[in-house]
């Protein structure tokens, strides 16, 4: 039985080793720094999956020479408003902020920004570039195709990533609507923990190697596969597929990325497929400036009110009050920010082997 | 019990009709046109709910008074690729069309268009729009916020529609991938299929007036409400809620228009909200330049080698293969274009009513 105990580590620290890190690798200093803060924002956010956690894949992946650490970020195509960005097989959490500042500088001179890349690798969390549109009065979008995991309706194989999509809206006195979700039914992570706790899982999660659904954890890491949001037909399941299909396609396909089952893996124990139809995994940014839709200063009066409106809604019994998209992450940013960020053992344990193999102290 | 059974109609004699019932309210020609065309490919792409069937309702709204036949739709603020249009509180099977272009006419000037409309009703089903921008090579996107049927996760009274969502992305020798979904887990009228036969619904569909879960669908009739792609907490509820919601807000606070629960009904006999926020419904179109992020044929292939991929997915026992969004209706359509459009006999006795009240004959 592993422990899920945590132990609390400032997030400045954890930051600045981070930084070292990439800088071992041969990263430049602000890119370095970019690419921390994304880790950062995850682990302040409580999506500890996203955050450091991830920081000994990306070691793996510098180790082996699998990401460029010094790449020339280009823009292959471009038509006003809209461009394809070619990462050059950079580190996500640096591609990632610079095509969305791309998109960004779009939406200041053409009223919007649309950006589809190739070319790059896993990007962090959704919502870090969906909050970056915030700053410029902008609404943001943000997606990625990500290693196969999720089976589409009625497959039963692995053939999809959890596609995220974020989108972000800005309120006046009440702090912003963040949505980010994965588009398939319930993250891989949750289904490790299930297993880790010797504990069986929702039924629509998953299906077993044979297409079957199952309520044993195990399924998942023999062969089986996550399900679309909705999990079966007669619940949506067919919806969840085409979002997971629209974000494959804008990111990937659209992008010359290699899209869907070809997507090549961020960790290493994952397969690589035998086929690639693109260069790298796929990311799809847009922005829209509010101005141009409305003053700002009144829409962001209009979210506060369907906040305040939704907020009010009668609550199902057990519940204390419907959510706005977000409110987790807000509350655990508020706890996190004064008291540092709860990371595990295994986590620990990781960065202390990297501190190991790099020579960079992990003693705080 | 009532009949299912079904007559079958011609498609350009049904449209003639519709046409005719539209001029009857002093709609201009070509907007007639125009509205009867939205109604017409829902019928043929076997959208039943969404075609002649809503005819009557239509029929209502104009003999209240409640729609303006002869809109002055406007844009209303601008900044190049993005606007908000005025829709004069016209037909949305009218306002939609225009606004769609607007955002296609913009795509062509600037890469991408991004439209948010106001002041509208009712628009006919999302996927009309985006065929529209296929005919164009672009990639269209669609949504709009309906009459309040769906609960926010937790939530246990009505606060937002249906909110569907739509995209499609052209193929080259394959037929387009079309996407279009409510961001609720069933549609209402699966429910009022199963309350007329007399059968239980499936757990996860919708909740009864205190907020229980419930498989009887008499329950929402009687206060209750839909549930959002994903049902409950544990299969992604909150994901269909956040879905919903940026349907919303994108359409509706973003435009000025009345959003969640305070959005107008479409249907006589819906209860119409004691507050106004804003003007009408809303809706958001986006268009997209294809050539602007990739050669539009190396697009196409790379679609068509997508669709190929995923029809040969593995499928799961009892299923002969896993379809691609649009597969449904473009079989739906493919029989209708031959055959004509089936229609039950409480709509078409909606039709003779409608006949019988204008003089329009309805003898086909």
């Amino acid at each position: 039985m592993v422990s899920d105990q945590t132990t609390l580590f400032s997030s400045e620290l954890l930051k600045e080793f981070t930084v070292k890190v990439f800088l071992h690798f041969g990263v430049s200093k602000a890119e370095a720094d970019q690419a921390a803060d994304v880790l950062s924002l995850s682990d302040l956010r409580g999506i500890d999956s996203h955050g450091v956690a991830r920081l000994h894949t990306y070691f793996d992946m510098f180790k082996l020479g699998r990401i460029n650490p010094k790449p020339n970020i280009t823009i292959v195509r471009e038509r006003k408003s809209v461009c394809t960005v070619d990462g050059d097989n950079g580190l996500g959490l640096v591609v990632g902020p610079r095509a969305n500042k791309i998109a960004m500088d779009k939406a200041e001179q053409h009223g919007s920004g649309w950006v589809s890349v190739c070319n790059t690798n896993h990007y962090g969390i959704a919502s870090y570039y969906s909050f970056k549109a915030l700053e410029r009065d902008m609404i943001g979008w943000s997606m990625t195709n990500t290693t196969k995991l999720v089976a589409p309706l009625w497959g039963a194989e692995r053939m999809l990533g959890t596609n995220p999509i974020s989108i972000a809206f800005p309120g006046l006195k009440n702090r912003p609507i963040v949505i980010d979700l994965a588009t398939s039914a319930a993250a891989y992570g949750k289904i490790e923990i299930a297993k880790r706790k010797g504990k069986t899982i929702p039924k629509g999660w998953i299906i077993n190697k044979a297409g079957d659904m199952t309520d044993q954890p195990s399924d998942m890491i023999e062969g089986g596969a996550l399900l679309p949001l909705g999990s079966e037909r007669e619940l949506g399941g067919h919806k969840g597929y085409a979002l997971s299909a629209m974000v494959d396609i804008l990111t990937s396909v659209l992008s010359g990325a290699n899209w869907g089952p070809f997507a090549p893996p961020f960790a290493l124990r994952q397969e690589i497929p035998a086929l690639s139809v693109g260069k790298g995994i796929g990311h799809f940014f847009g922005a829209m400036q509010i101005d141009g839709f409305m003053d700002v200063a009144e829409f962001k009066q209009r979210i506060d009110d369907w906040i305040e409106v939704f907020r009010n809604t009668k609550p199902v019994k057990g519940q204390a009050a419907v959510l706005i998209p977000g409110d987790p992450e807000h509350e655990a940013e508020d706890i996190r920010r004064k008291e540092g960020i709860p990371l595990i053992k295994a986590v620990v344990d990781d960065l202390k082997d990297i501190s190991k193999q790099t020579g960079i102290k992990f003693d705080f």
